[in-house]
């Protein structure tokens, strides 16, 4: 019995250990995973998320699919919604994308968080909180306490700041005080273990340093998972790069999102993403190596995989026949632009009014390199008037116009 | 009319800059000084003390007198109690000497304040605030609000944290707070000038920053008073280095006092302490020089002008009378710790238990040399016992002890 215990926590820790970057207190992860298969004792995850921006992508669901792993080894999740900085928005008032939220809007968002993140946690397992519960509470002389705990030097030691304040980049002194807010949200959840990307290090590490000066009897452990890179390869996932895979997106976007990313990536995506064992994924590999598997149907699998995850089976599949129709058999997709005009129009005008062609001159190149089809027949005069009619015009694979000449 | 009012704000400005070091925004004083002539309009001077240490010394009455001065043309004193940090007390720590103090104590501690800058403000023209009534209610909102209108480079550039962050001698954030929160009580008070010592002009500043910075119409002017040396004429005077004078001590111990400074630190308290104009004053320097004045004379006076302005003329000249008979003429003191035996005691015995004496041997040195007396009589025997009787043990020329044997 007491072997068998020690299996199931093995196997546990291998889980929770896959495809992260660093965990800090890994002993302290052990014993409560242990206390738990031993006496049924849960402990507590600590994940904090922005609510100004609640849609969630694949880059967000690298952490929340670790926070499911531990749900099913003991773990309650608590989803933190930093609701109180939300609500005061920039107080520098130099960003002005960051304008306050509302309590409604804060609430919204966080059901739209929920409505997301449950696709992938188990809700019996899940907390959401806020943070103005106790943050509001502080007031001048919590927040005086607070700041007592740090020192000016420690704080700038932390990367981005170091940087900035030797570059001469002016840090207002609010910069400081947040990373001391997240940390106190870990004093006052009690929070076992926190989660984070690893560019977030210093917050979390202040998360164990506050709840020591705070006197309470644990300090959380740290796990941070990598950074998943966007469509790109290169840079880090996120939104305001336009490199992202929401997770409310599409299936059909999904589904071609996925497909178009390069074959390093999408090993790099198994290993973050997958829901397959990392032996399932090293034998896959090695068919793609040995020529037993095409590299195009790893990709297609995994594209499979991900829009199930958010959407339903069906939904992907459909979406495979969708991006298969256009991408695969050069076939017509069902849905493009459209542009109406009346009498008739000149080629090359159409391709940039409807959006395909940036320029006349380009169309007019397309046209002579012999990638432009009109009704897939390949277009051969750069003159061409086209008339009364439905005619689709494609230029390369992928871009299609519906023209409608009335 | 006009002209008379001209000529009077005039000779206010000078009263107003004698004896100060800096003034920053003079024309506002100059401006807010004419209103009060011309309309009666009154203006906010504000100072701050710390109501951990209530018991004054010369060194902030110099502050306080040039507050006098203001109160004369038209100035209402904020006279600020920081009460609200000091019930906190050090929030690191650190400070065993700063432990908070009750709300009691605050009002106590105010009180006395009272009791003392009355002997030099005018009452009517004072108000008394405390600033726990704005500070409480900013809360942890207006503290990140507070933070976000101050950089970290900035803070760097005081002084003293340059120096300790140079030298890696750790500051803690909280002391970041502190310069702010004295700069908010300038917003909440809507101050017109503010007063400090000179080793406070970043801190004085702050509250002019953070005026512009809340949307305040005005800026606070700033006027820095020198820094008083203390007894010994070096370092600043100080309680903690006890080379002080307070407002509250006994007046034979002020006057004492005063007439131990040396001539040089003489002429720089009667600059910084006396009610004699600058005229004035240099006319009795004149007459020092040429020899119609000695200089102990004006020692003598500037004593009995500071010991009359804290206590009265007869307890200031009663004073002076004490001081004489035991200084200048030698006699014996109407007051003098006292020693009681039974039986009969050596009298280098007598010596180190009444506190006169180090050490017998000491004691039996001073006797050899010559400089003992017993009864103002010469004492000659290192061996001799004192019996039954009052005896005037007198070591030097000012230490004294009443023997007492039964």
């Amino acid at each position: 019995m007491q072997e068998g215990i020690e299996v199931r926590v093995q196997e546990a820790m291998r889980e929770i250990a896959r495809g992260v970057n660093e965990i800090i207190g890994i002993e302290y992860i052990q014993s409560l995973v242990e206390r738990y298969y031993k006496s049924g004792e849960t402990f507590s995850i600590k994940a904090g998320f922005d609510p100004t921006a609640p849609d969630l992508h694949l880059g967000h669901t690298v952490l929340i699919q670790k926070m499911a792993t531990f749900q099913k080894h003991g773990a309650i999740v608590t989803f933190l919604i930093g609701d109180y900085t939300a609500m005061i928005g920039d107080p520098t008032g130099k960003n002005e994308t960051r304008k306050p939220l509302t309590r409604e809007q804060v609430l919204q968002n966080a059901q739209s968080y929920q409505d997301q993140v449950f696709k992938i946690l188990d809700p019996q397992k899940t907390v959401i909180r806020f943070n103005s519960e106790w943050l509001e509470k502080l007031g001048t002389a919590g927040m005086i306490e607070l700041t007592a705990k740090f020192s000016v030097a420690r704080m700038l030691e932390r990367d981005d700041f170091e940087k900035r304040y030797k570059s001469q980049t002016p840090i207002s002194l609010v910069e400081f005080i947040y990373p001391l807010l997240q940390g106190y949200d870990s004093v006052a959840l009690e929070s076992d273990v926190e989660f984070g990307g690893t560019d977030q290090k210093f917050n979390l590490l202040m998360g164990r340093h506050l709840q020591r000066s705070y006197g309470l009897k644990k300090e959380q452990s740290v796990l941070m998972v990598p950074i998943l890179e966007g469509l790109d390869g290169v840079q880090k996932m996120s939104k305001s790069l336009g490199n992202y895979i929401g997770v409310t997106e599409e299936p059909n976007t999904m589904y071609a999102k996925v497909l178009s990313i390069s074959d390093e990536l999408m090993w790099r995506y198994y290993e973050l993403l997958s829901a397959k064992s990392l032996d399932e994924i090293r034998k896959l590999q090695e068919d793609v190596k040995s020529g037993n598997y095409h590299p195009k149907k790893a990709k297609e699998d995994l594209a499979l995989e991900i829009t199930t995850r958010y959407h339903s089976e069906q939904d992907a599949l459909q979406a495979k026949e969708e991006f298969d129709k256009v991408f695969a058999r050069d076939e017509i997709p069902s849905e493009m632009p459209e542009l109406g005009v009346t009498g008739e129009i000149w080629i090359c005008k159409a391709m940039v009014e409807g959006g395909i062609s940036p320029s006349t001159s380009q169309a007019r190149r397309d046209i002579q390199a012999g990638s432009v089809k009109v009704n897939q027949t390949k277009a051969e005069d750069i003159n061409q008037q086209l008339g009364h009619g439905e005619h689709i015009i494609q230029v390369g694979k992928r871009k299609f116009l519906r023209l409608i000449v009335k």
